[in-house]
């Protein structure tokens, strides 16, 4: 491997000849030889977003001349574009601020941004501290890249595919709205409802969680930036947090702002904590939709068996034609995880001391990999899963014509505790219902015929 | 012990003569001797503001006689006036739709009701099935009292005294706007900011958390009632559901609704579990202000000691005259639990099927403890801490003074590397950074003094 | 209410006269009013273990009178007898060294044991700080105290009731030994076990739980006592740590050790930490169990309805006749809350600062919550569901009829590719197994009922 | 890209034509597509050391040919050299069996132990079910590989790195045992210990958790192999399960055993809760560990400044010359990691269902990150850190000197409350000790210089 020298204030080090960063993303590289969980890309190119809209920002200010600003601006864009993957090296367990994925960032654009230049024949030169990174700190990018790659993970991940399961338990619950079914509480058998009504409550999940969700990622889109080292801006022109916000907003298409109190911003992370437990909760929600989906598709033979799903693969490497409810599996796993970062997450959190909160590039880890987790297995479970559950009609006709619960439309006539009785004299002599409550006497044939009737028992209906 | 003989459809059992509860509340004393944590009083409040609620609704749509549906209004307003508070003994680990404890509550609002009837001269006699829980199960009034519980301890408690501290916060950032003082990020001295300055980071943090408590908060004010058994409504009025939550919100003075899918509305919790995620950040937030100010008062003699709190009480057995920051070390153990109820929380969410979740009572008790908890703690950090934080004058100058960071207003004269240098050395040979800035000959004592004022250091100034 | 005055090194303050505390647990009572968690009872006992050994200790090494050393014991055994529990009424949420209740025991006792001398006619006079706390700190006070609770929480309450549940469930699968059935993976149908068998697999996670709790339980018999105030042992005697030690030991039966580092013995939770993660274990085992007897004893209709459980209570307010598996409602909360109280546990021994972990309190309430409510709910479910547990034969036998996954037999003999093959027709079909294998042609009927036997797929089979 | 066809119990898939899997993966590959992480490589080598021990099982038992085990070793031997690491593509969050990853290996090894033997000349083939997958099942292969996986990552990767910074910490504390500094309690100047002394509780905090990672960990060497479809072991020889522990450890050189109970192999995780705990605790100690570094070394003018630590990299990007404590930020980020993973895990353990737990995957991912980042984060401590650090002579001293808390060096002579008082004073007036202890009159200067010696006070010394 070829190496060339290059230097910082703490001296000269080596670095590959082939790689655009420079002293200090070596150092790092160097330093922290710690798992193998990367920077998330996200966050390069929310980085990317950054110093393209500090650019710009400091050229309208005046600080930063039109070819400076327009070859930083060209290297953004090349890493936006996924050319430059492979010069972001570091881990995430580094510095605690991610002053080094910061610099690896003003390295690799100043490095590229020189090339740029030299290949227009400009004898400018962009330094990555004092260009790049003009009017910056690590402590007010870094948050800023934060709630930058936050947002768009919850706006251009999580929601639309949210939005794509929505879609088809919606297409469900109107497609079997007239199926009546035996309700189940405790895991007992209750009053019935259709199938369509089972699935309302899965899809409501989702309506539910996608409106807290949101209301939520709100506060996120305030923006650190232009609180540089401390919060108090030093370094920095009075307007350029609010410039660089209206630059991210545009490149974005997302309204984000300037926060309105920067010692706030770089040292408490209350925005995400928030966020991620709403997405903790869709977590919760997911995982019961799966448990339910699983449950009811149990069987074949001696489970529950209401609803049929897709054989996708085989589902034992010793049981031939064994078909396992894998989708749901993968999804409970994804909660399980979903659950852990959060716990990193809020922990993470509250450890900020005086001026900054040095547990930034864990909290971020954790809440972009829940992101894309519950994305992708929200599309996984859409496409492989939920689009071909279908009904096991013979199934659901002998639960409800067998439930005992059909006895609680009695209550209004007979009282609950004549109800009661019936229902267990047919438990326990293993007869229906029916003929427990006339051997009652109770009530005629006619009347129990009139009230016991599961299409009634399926909305309010004691007016 | 004197006992009377109570039935239910289960059969006869024993009750101490002088309790008002029957046979369903007395199986499950006995049955669930676990634990000492009883279901929070203000579940049982909760229950009584929606008996009556539901009394009310029911005498509307001509369901329940007057007498009776007063009866039972009245046996409420005793339960909400403290006067019963013993005769609700059931504990938070029983069956997880929380069906004991509102058995518990029709038991003992019948009864009392009762008693209040007899007293009247009325022969009308009050059921707990029939008329308290009338068009109502477990599964729909559980999780509305559920709600509702959290919903006043959210706005009753926590809001107001959260307002408490921040109150407090924004005189002390008032009272402390002009004093500098160093930076710090890392642990490390860092470019200066105001006392103020820094505090208006803590208020900001009770500014921002209350926002998120409050927009989280508003999900929950969807209530379940009028789902009954499975969310279909069965035997309650089509407009029960809505008529109930008017009541409601007419006592309490919030704005409750009922729930748009109440299918959802028994099954999901995760309203609850995104509103604790708001919690759990102020926790967070919480956790590192008391940790600063434990910080910023350490010493007296080895410590920061750039602030001063009060001294409350002796702080050792053994080591005489020694002060502690004790309300601090509450408040982060406070943090810690609502960490741990957070756990407990997201995961009891996820664990319902099919119609019901059954992890009620152990979501509303962790609910409630962290709402108690944070309210209680921010009253009695305020008042105990807070109010009496001053500054340390002569500390606090003396470390401005001594900061080698204050070389960060030389970046825009000298770039950054320059500026390193100077302030390398001044740490190297132990000097002042003026003593050598000026031995590196880069600028003039002129040049110095007017670029390194801390004064100029505590605002954006990049112009 | 009337009040005498106390005094302590802060000064004066009113302290109701009825009570035996004094200053310091009145100012904490004023100061902390957090919550309605007291410190927990067997704290306050453990406590009076330990001062009541240290008042002997101090009496062998010459340091404490005859008639001191006495009263002190005297006074710590009325409050081991349980007399003294309402002289304890501060809440966890104080000090996070437990200074407040050391001060707290130390007051009570000096003034119970005042008392006891006056009786005697003696003129001796027991001070709080230089007597009862003599050659002591909180600083390894509580935490000898927290370790001491802890084990005998342990090893009094949890193993106890894990063991009584043990029985159960050994006697469960050799009663059910025989009673072969379908098997489950992924919730569906698998090759056969018998019902003790899978009964086995319950009883065998409480032996591994047992063995991991007693070998984790171990490491919290070493006891911080003797470091004093920073872990050094200032103002104790060289031999006062393992003497006190012993006396504990003698006392309690167990036994406990001085532990080697004190430095680590005040600032490290590192082993209840661990100790709380193996009862996690058990409250993960727990879970499983619970959803293990709750599924299999689903329906009564459209379930599994493999087994019977006892009918407690009534399960439903508005649904007659329902019963429902509430012992294994409520533990699987206490589950819940058990993971829950390990996210706290874990966090707070996590923040120490150099000689002090300042989050002891909070450890321990909520790892003697975790015992408690582990022990009763083992209990509570033995004698309210385990013990009750039996197999419904008629849906054993029927559903071990239907199954298709005793084509696994065939495996070692036509493979498994057609085995799989016969499977799916038989699932496609509707058929039993057998008509689809002999449809296939793979092999001949006697074949087929020779290699399909349920009663030799229950063991190692393929020799 | 070239396919080539290949066909499983489903059907018909193409999979890419320079891939040795077949059907079972390329259907994982595309119905999985969740998340960028990848089953971890120690889970495929540990599947690969128990395929070849299988192998050589079956051989020996009679049931597979020479020729066919020697080809199955011999390619599984490929897997264990690292050769064929870009076989095996699928992600964690698949069948919660992990069946997919367990027929990749199944796949990949028939595969390429059949070009072996056609290399060889061999007409024999192996089929992936039928040979390398005798006599076992996902079932009780995944529990097993992760069993053996997370002992190996535990005593080749934890505790190995462990032993590394304690040996530094063991050299530290001989080497600065005569430093005599002030103690630390509530962040308050306490009684004085040595450097050494403090070093010697990080020491024992590392000497704990070995002794507790050890004990947990081998609970961990009893394997579920032999146990197959559903814990009966049906398809497997008797013996099988015995021997091929016995193989895998002679491979590894460990003491694996056949579990006991097999039921409780494939359903319960409870060895890996609890020794994740261990983790969890030695992650709360690291924790404890960073952060006095960072606070003993925190200045350099306006913090305690008492340590130096090496500088490893510039600390700002705006700061010119700051030096940060990275190394305990990461140290502290992986400590908030695996308190994520620690909630991950207990919640997926307890998630199991009749005869298997299908959360196996999202348990030993968490499992082995914890591992890595644990022993990468102490080796990275240990080398850019802990090794370096130096007392700062003049700090320590001139603290020493100022302490109030050296007054409780008088408590076996004047008292507490007298001693208290002496402090109090001094801190009120700014004086020295010795200043306000004279002004008292309760000693003599002789006394006082006799008894107040910080020399005497660094151990127990009250005889």
């Amino acid at each position: 491997m070829e190496f060339r020298i290059e230097k910082d204030t703490m001296g000269e080090i080596q670095v590959p000849a082939d790689k655009l960063w420079k002293a200090q993303t070596q150092r790092s590289l160097q330093n922290f030889k710690i798992g193998t969980e990367k920077m998330p890309v996200e966050i390069i190119y929310a980085f990317a977003i950054l110093k393209r809209s500090a650019a710009l920002a400091n050229q309208k200010l005046g600080k930063l001349s039109d070819a400076k600003a327009g070859a930083i601006v060209a290297a953004a864009d090349e890493v936006l574009a996924g050319k430059l993957d492979d010069q972001f090296p570091l881990v995430v367990w580094q510095t605690g601020s991610g002053t080094q994925s910061n610099m690896n960032v003003n390295e690799v654009l100043s490095f590229r941004a020189n090339q740029l230049l030299q290949e227009q024949g400009s004898d400018e030169t962009v330094h990555p501290n004092d260009d790049v990174n003009m009017s910056q700190s690590s402590n007010d990018t870094f948050p800023t890249a934060l709630h930058v790659a936050a947002v768009l993970a919850v706006e251009e991940l999580v929601l639309p595919k949210l939005n794509v399961l929505k879609a088809t338990f919606q297409a469900k619950q109107e497609a079997f709205k007239d199926i009546i079914k035996v309700g189940r509480t405790h895991l007992q058998d209750a009053t019935p409802l259709t199938l369509g009504q089972e699935i309302s409550g899965w899809t409501h999940m989702l309506v539910k969680s996608e409106k807290m969700i949101q209301v939520t990622n709100e506060f996120m889109k305030e923006l650190a930036i232009g609180g540089t080292a401390v919060g108090t801006g030093i370094n920095a022109h009075p307007k350029f947090g609010d410039m660089v916000a209206e630059e991210i907003s545009a490149y974005t298409g997302k309204s984000f702002t300037s926060a309105e109190n920067k010692f706030h911003a770089l040292t408490s992370h209350d925005e995400v904590t928030t966020a991620h437990g709403a997405l903790k909760a869709l977590a919760a929600d997911l995982m019961k939709i799966a448990n339910d989906v699983r449950w009811l598709a149990s069987g074949p033979r001696s489970g529950i068996g209401e609803i049929t799903i897709p054989e996708n693969e085989p589902g034992s490497s010793i049981m031939p034609g064994k078909v396992n409810p894998t989708q749901s599996e993968a999804m409970t796993m994804v909660a399980c995880q979903v659950f852990g970062n959060d716990a990193a997450i809020g922990f993470a959190a509250s450890q900020g001391n005086f001026e900054l909160n040095v547990f930034k590039p864990v909290i971020i880890y954790n809440f972009l990999q829940s992101a894309r987790l519950l994305a992708d297995s929200m599309q996984s479970f859409n496409d492989n899963c939920a689009v071909g559950i279908e009904p096991n009609h013979e199934v659901l006709a002998n639960n409800l014509k067998n439930s005992l619960m059909l006895v609680t439309a009695l209550n209004p006539y007979i009282g609950y505790e004549k109800a009661a009785e019936i229902a267990k004299k047919a438990h326990k002599e293993g007869t229906t219902l029916k003929e427990a409550a006339l051997a009652t006497g109770y009530l005629t044939e006619e009347q129990y015929d009139e009230y016991v009737d599961p299409a009634t028992m399926i909305y309010p209906n004691a007016e």
